[in-house]
């Protein structure tokens, strides 16, 4: 055993701290492969002994990766080689749901799902969602800054953030659990951590805030003629369902021929083929008003020709077929075999020039090439699927110099919401400039001066 | 004149850099004392005079005092002894405007109004609104992370915010002008600058996000019995009125009582007094369903005993009366004569006994005191005027240690919205931990070495 596993195995005991065969599989690694074995592995219960971690990681100079749900797409909690993990999954649990402030804390290695139940108990809505919601932990939700299908309603994790306590490289413990929705006293240092990926500090708590629960949802299938139209009919959603509306989901016929013709248990809400697909959604407060409201303007959309043709959610059933539509992308496995998937974001006028360009330049490098486009096109951000044929390991590369190039080109970035940890750092200067870059050098050489927390990710220093 | 300045003449020419008695009036103070005559005075009107002025007092480690539309509540912008004043002033003007993405791109030194009114004529809402509107410079509002009366329904300045370009203290140019709703690629820099009051950088453009003009406004002025009922109907709305819910303004009988008493051209919207005001604000995108579900919503509120009385607007001359009693604090000079304004912040559901609390501590210690209390309650932010009887100048420090002490006790902050600049720097620490306040010292020392930006604003180093 080196000297720091010593030091953090007399502080914190053998129940906290794993080595060698004792650190289980799931530690080793994010969703990215490959698996690397940490020096050991901490799990503490409470803040003061992820302080005590830190502190001692600190001395002894030795790399700490936080680790939360693990299920980063990046990356971001993959140990490193001679490095410590400290993972989050016994800080669980809900402290407070304050209705006053409608906010709620919570320690951060909590579930997601675990968290929207305890809001939802508690008569609130805790909007943050996404497909990991079961298994992902909210710090982890924190510390990428994750997005999910519901943006351009309630913004990012970080929209959703009062307060956060967390461990600095050397130990300090800052806590800023504010409960207030305003508070100017000196620079937002929240914000700083969100997002960051566990480069900044480790976060032990958080006060997030809560909504009130949507009393109605409505949803609708459409079929549009082209682009304009889509332009047309955001930019109409925005106006006439105003604050209700909470989904603007866009999927390429690419995407929609290939999911209704080939996943499982997908229903095809239309009956013709259309140029492009919206699944649009509205959350009101009172069915009496929104749901009367929302079959009006999609009328209206249909009367002026926007939409070519649409089918409405008569129950939650449909409204979950549509979702479910929208959310096969588990099934591109199956669909396609090997691929690679990417979180790209453009600015959203020229995203269907771009999903064609995209399409034509993979066709040409990869005959025979599958480009699939689908996204949060209200937020700008589109999910792009690619898959070469004939690759027994798809050509991450080449094809990521492919979908990124074209990005670059038209000043989107490389993540809309995963992130970027090791992943996308070959990338990462094709959507920030030098002088950005520097900057966050510059802070994270600042706050993290020995460079241990969570090393290599994002940046190389 | 010195080295810099004439370094700075030199580099920008007379036209840019004015000393002495050159310097106005209005360029050696924001709207707190004294007037603090700078060493120059120097007016970019572009970005790269901006990074060449910074570079140049880099160099000489001359310190350098942003100014925007000098509203400023707290002393941010004001010069200081030996000082460049920095005035965005001449950078002014809408660059452009995105339909598609929903945002708009202006230089720093303009108008609020004039980027609210470019956003109308666009057929979109700039959120942000407060008084000073005519004077006050957008890249004030950003630095300041102004607030205002919508924040309940739209957020901070900060939320506002999709991308800026800022010069460093060294004079480079950072630029991050980005568009998208979503971009998780690496730290998020802008947070850094929004809020700290011109200490880290100076914002010269900005990407501000828009919102669908709202197509109806709703409003009651109610009277209510105590604390307990206007937190019910906080919670009532958030979830009746949901989204739309676009102003939540409580107003202390002290309040209610002085303005309809002695304010000029001030309606009195209720027949009877009440234990509580509450002025319910909300925004919708359909008169045709968004009203009746206000009417509704008020009704079943009246039914329910939580609001006792209610005079509902008919007309936008109403909303216009109940928001000019709201925003009857010009007139404080005449009804109070001297007196001191706080924006303090408290968890929501201490307010009441907070208002009583610092009335009592008030009348202690100066019999006869007037102590007035009204806020934006929704959003833990609540204002104080305080005047104590017989003092030809306002104690202030006296007065302050009794509020702020108050605010102290009950985990509230000094500031929710105006800042902190130097005036309310002796009370920081009431709102901060040592820890918070080390780290923010720490990212001063990383991004602004020499310590010429807006020093001694803020933090003391």
């Amino acid at each position: 055993m080196t000297d720091v596993v010593t030091a953090l195995t007399q502080a914190l005991g053998k129940e906290i701290v794993c080595a060698g065969d004792d650190v289980p599989a799931r530690n080793r690694r994010d969703w990215t492969a490959p698996e690397v074995l940490p020096l050991a592995l901490v799990r503490p219960r409470t803040t003061e002994q992820v302080a005590t971690a830190m502190r001692l990681c600190h001395e002894h100079g030795t790399p700490v990766v936080p680790q939360g749900g693990l299920t980063g797409l990046c990356g971001g909690g993959r140990p490193v080689e001679g490095g410590i993990a400290l993972s989050l999954e016994r800080m669980t649990g809900v402290e407070e749901i304050d209705p006053a402030t409608a906010s709620m804390t919570v320690r951060s290695g909590t579930p997601l799902e675990a968290v929207q139940k305890a809001a939802d108990e508690a008569g609130f809505l805790c909007p943050l969602d996404l497909g990991a919601r079961g298994s992902c932990a909210i710090g982890g939700n924190l510390s990428t800054n994750a997005g999910g299908n519901r943006v351009i309603r309630y913004g990012m994790t970080r929209e959703m953030v009062l307060g956060l306590e967390v461990v600095l490289p050397d130990g300090t413990v800052v806590n800023s659990l504010n409960k207030m929705l305003k508070n100017n006293a000196g620079y937002d240092l929240k914000q700083l951590f969100i997002g960051s990926e566990g480069t900044l500090g480790v976060i032990t708590r958080a006060v997030l805030r809560l909504w009130p629960k949507p009393r109605t949802v409505s949803a609708a299938f459409c079929g549009l003629a082209d682009f304009d139209a889509v332009l047309r009919l955001l930019d109409e959603a925005r106006g006439g369902l105003g604050a209700t509306l909470s989904a603007f989901e866009v999927m390429w016929p690419s995407f929609y021929d290939l999911i209704t013709a080939h996943a499982t248990g997908v229903r095809t809400p239309l009956a013709g083929r259309h140029g492009l697909y919206v699944l649009l959604e509205a959350q009101g407060s009172d069915a009496a008003f929104d749901d009367p409201r929302f079959e009006a303007f999609l009328e209206r959309m249909m009367e002026e020709g926007v939409i070519e043709d649409a089918a409405v959610a008569q129950s939650q059933g449909d409204i979950k077929a549509f979702w479910a539509l929208r959310d096969a992308v588990a099934e591109w496995d199956q669909i396609l075999g090997g691929h690679v998937g990417y979180d790209i974001g453009l600015p959203t006028q020229l995203m269907d020039e771009y999903a064609l360009a995209c399409e034509q330049a993979m066709e040409a490098r990869f005959p025979g090439a599958t480009t699939v486009c689908f996204g949060h096109v209200g937020d700008g951000n589109l999910h792009v699927v690619a898959h070469a044929p004939g690759h027994e390991v798809q050509p991450y590369d080449e094809i990521s110099k492919i979908v990124y190039g074209l990005v670059r080109e038209r000043g989107g970035t490389v993540s809309a919401e995963h992130g970027i940890g090791t992943l996308k750092k070959p990338y990462f200067a094709y959507a920030r400039t030098p002088e950005e870059i520097a900057l966050m050098v510059t802070l994270k050489r600042a706050i993290d001066p020995k460079n241990i927390l969570n090393p290599g990710k994002i940046l190389s220093l």
